[in-house]
């Protein structure tokens, strides 16, 4: 089901180019529908602060809260408006290869760049079945496979990622399981993305990596290109982890929804099982905001705490 | 869940000021899925051969035979490849009003231009729902409304057009009762495409319409935009009207998807319950086609009569 | 996908033996999910009163603004609850060949006893279509086949149903187009429920017909019962003509939504398309209530005139 | 969406009651779909051999290969064929909240006794989202709560479990983190399935579990029949052991599926993204067949070692 129309051609070579790929965030209105308004003033902030590229539906975009016809609308949405300035990169994996399948063939004839594949999470598989799941999408295109243990319960041991680099579409791996990791990556050639943001300095500097894809660049898309471009600045580093860490407390992205909504740039409405921080945690984001500087952030507004009545919280929508 | 990119705003202007416009036909691989790449072509040579507009997945894209998410999808796929160069109209109408809303938004998100939406068939409702119906779909982008009766079984009664014409998204009509109601809607202002091949000319150029609707364009394009931009001709318009009268003499888009195959452009690949046209009916195409000209037809291979094997029927898809 | 469980086993003698089958209204919630408490007295009430057979989720019990997964889902909690004591017969027909296919698949697995089946409307087909399209769907169990050309805006003619006859699992027709197609199928041997609440007298007692598909049913099962197993009774029949002519004044299931709202039976929710009636008309109803006695409808509660604002009407559902 | 119909009636307590429950194999056809003429044989070799319960479509099962109607279809196939004789659990869970609350409500509908929740792996929550999650789903009927850590990524610690135990309809949890956590869990009253074949014996017998929620079930259920029943029976226990073990060495379902077939009583379809054992593992398989005998192991033919080539591996399905 493939197109070659040149508006569809995009080589795993223009995807190893990006240093530095958001994963952006999924607003909602407050019936639980996207909020496209909201989302596109988002991804306009992110090409304006040096963003390269973005996943979109990543576990930070809550891909898994999406049904597939909300996640490829998103992306066809997020090629129209915006492929031209910036990379579309679709969370089109699942531990369903047949919905992998699907879903991958959906997004590359909407135009995304490049797919984003996970290996299957939960029900997981063996070494041969990850390879045949792998095997099945990555003829489509250009291909970013994700290996983050802590969510999916098993590794991606480097064996098969060297299995699949016989693919021309694989631009890489993002890498959570740390910089040796990645280091043994990037010495036998193999693009890599940390996808952890308190690494991903050192990832980039000292191990090699091409960049990271960030969940923090949603709120500090600026200093985290900086981070990526300017060189080695262990003080920036530094500056940026007290939010880092503030972020990955609770499992991303509680942290960062809760943080948008008090920047005023997304509703506070929260699609169950997410739930936001507490006001004491609330609180804290504030604090961080004005050590930073609130010039780094995104949006206009000042940041605030919101109350817990401001929150909406949805379980069917 | 509304868009303002620059990149989503189209007007009902500009769906207006449209003369030809083609619903376009699907084509499918062996196993049933879209063959991306013979769709691709088909709307190539829409382009090249002067066709403003395509209506995706209508009747004769058969809309009506896909599940949603592939019809947001070509919708999506479309807009990105081709709408810088053509007009994309998605047929995202429903006899279920929650199907409308959410195929309609959707197709706002991936960029479609404007909307085609019939009344509610097969249920039917009352006038009041009639409007209920169409209400809640308008406020989304320029629409296009479709009359026709002998299929959905209830006419959309001038009245009814005229309450929906106050607002500014009611592009026009698509209109398959006959010239007596075009005259009466263009008399009165409104914009009114032909939905008769065989009534099309007459519609244009003695009862005010702005244009077509065609299917027969999906053959002879170019000789589609003659009839409808080069003036009054009653000379092409009854060359070409054994075609179209072979086109509809079972319903559309039986013999449609007959024709396309012969020609070498599709694969002989159909969703039941279509069902190829019989072996004598597919001579005559041929021989239509050398007294019209093959030159006048899209393809560049030479017309073929298919056998009753070289056709693929799928239940399942 | 067969099953072969004693549970799964119903023959289409078991269904030709039906007199009386009620296509049951599907109540809803006032956001629009399914009433089920609502939906399960109504079934006891047609237990109750001696109706021997459902249609789940036909027009009049709105499939048509299903999800098929809902409407699979009604089909399986009918069996379950209630089909021990009344025959299920799943409305999983659709003018997509495809859908049929799996809705009809789906309801068997969940143990509807037959499945009523339409010709494919709006889209339409040829009769060699027609064909195909049923004989994709009969080999899976006892069928109905559906010939209502008001809404479908093609005739099923009596040729397709001979050669469909063939096939022991035809029960036989639902057909509205009158008492001579049904007499000319009869004569054959062909069972026919009437489709037409207001021929339906005359089809059982004049034309040979088995019985009713009946609207008026889910009002007065107690009198449809008498009309279609107590003899030639035209004065019984007259006496119900009013409450017939007025449900069908506007498209069903309209008047019949309207009617049980205000018989207390369900709450006063729509999904669109479909609106109450005016209340120049609700009023007109509850005189026909008192003139045929309160003691024949369902429910308990006195008849009441609801005002608009009781009314929900749902368009996101 | 509530039904309060008989048929719908389960209480916790009977779930409670159960000791022998297994995630049942869901069998395919050669295109994918579901085998259920060889899924209804397995259950009822389950019910005669003394099983008391089924989980539905289980991470055993293949749920997450499912989609959510084929999931729904054969949790209601199973309570309409079956529902007399044995306890249907379906696993209804899901990491998305609006998935689980959907389904749930679904499965209860169609008659399911009890339903299977997860906490939101992958995705993963706090422990206010975890307790938001479950709360959501719970008042709808018997629920078994599942503590997977090694397929999640996330524990779901006591303190979360005994805030959920407030609720009439939790019936207890199933665990895998060991019978530490049992023995805490039954020391205050709570009812634990142990969710560990390998450790389920001494769950039972030495830690005050009700039972086990079993895969082994699948081949030997007169044997963990016995296990479960029999009082404590080391001998027993070590005989079934490496037949346990054999079957964990890659992540379940594999084994069980690779067995299954060479037993005879399913094809050897494989959904991806699982695959057979190797061969070597496959030949084992026929070893501990003949060790602990054949006539404990469910089927009649002779096992086999299946080739490479009987299997067929289906991406699409």
């Amino acid at each position: 089901m493939r197109s070659y129309e040149v508006k569809n051609r995009t080589f795993a070579e223009d995807i190893k180019a990006l240093r530095l790929i958001t994963a952006i965030k999924t607003p909602y209105l407050p019936d639980g529908r996207f909020d496209l308004e909201a989302y596109d003033a988002l991804v306009n902030l992110q090409i304006e602060n040096g963003t390269e590229g973005v996943i979109v539906g990543g576990t930070t975009g809550e891909g898994q809260l999406m049904s597939w016809d909300e996640h490829i609308m998103l992306i066809g949405h997020t090629v129209n408006c915006f492929g031209g300035s910036i990379k579309v990169i679709g969370n089109t994996g699942s531990n369903s290869t047949r919905e992998a399948i699907h879903a991958t063939e959906q997004g590359f004839a909407v135009g995304m760049h490049a797919a984003l594949h996970i290996n299957p999470y939960y029900g997981k598989t063996s070494i041969e079945g990850m390879i045949s799941h792998f095997e099945s999408v990555l003829p489509m295109g250009p291909t970013i496979i994700y290996n983050v243990p802590s969510r999916t319960g098993q590794d991606i041991p480097p064996h098969v990622i060297q299995t699949l680099a016989g693919s021309p579409n694989l631009a890489g791996v993002k890498e959570c399981v740390g910089n040796d990791r990645v280091k043994q990556y990037t010495s036998n050639g193999l693009v890599v993305w940390s996808g952890n943001d308190d690494e991903c300095h050192d990832s980039r500097w000292d191990h090699g990596a091409a960049g990271v894809i960030s969940v923090t660049s949603n709120l500090v898309p600026g200093l985290m290109r900086e981070l990526m471009f300017g060189g080695k600045n262990p003080a920036l580093n530094s500056k940026v982890m007290p939010l880092v860490e503030w972020l990955f407390h609770e499992p991303n992205p509680i942290a960062l929804n809760t943080a948008l909504a008090q920047l005023g740039v997304v509703r506070p409405v929260f699609r169950l099982p997410y739930v936001p921080l507490t006001r004491a945690k609330r609180e804290v984001f504030v604090k961080i905001v004005k050590e930073i500087g609130r010039e780094n952030f995104i949006g206009e507004r000042d940041v605030q705490v919101l109350d817990d009545d401001d929150f909406v919280l949805l379980g069917r929508y």
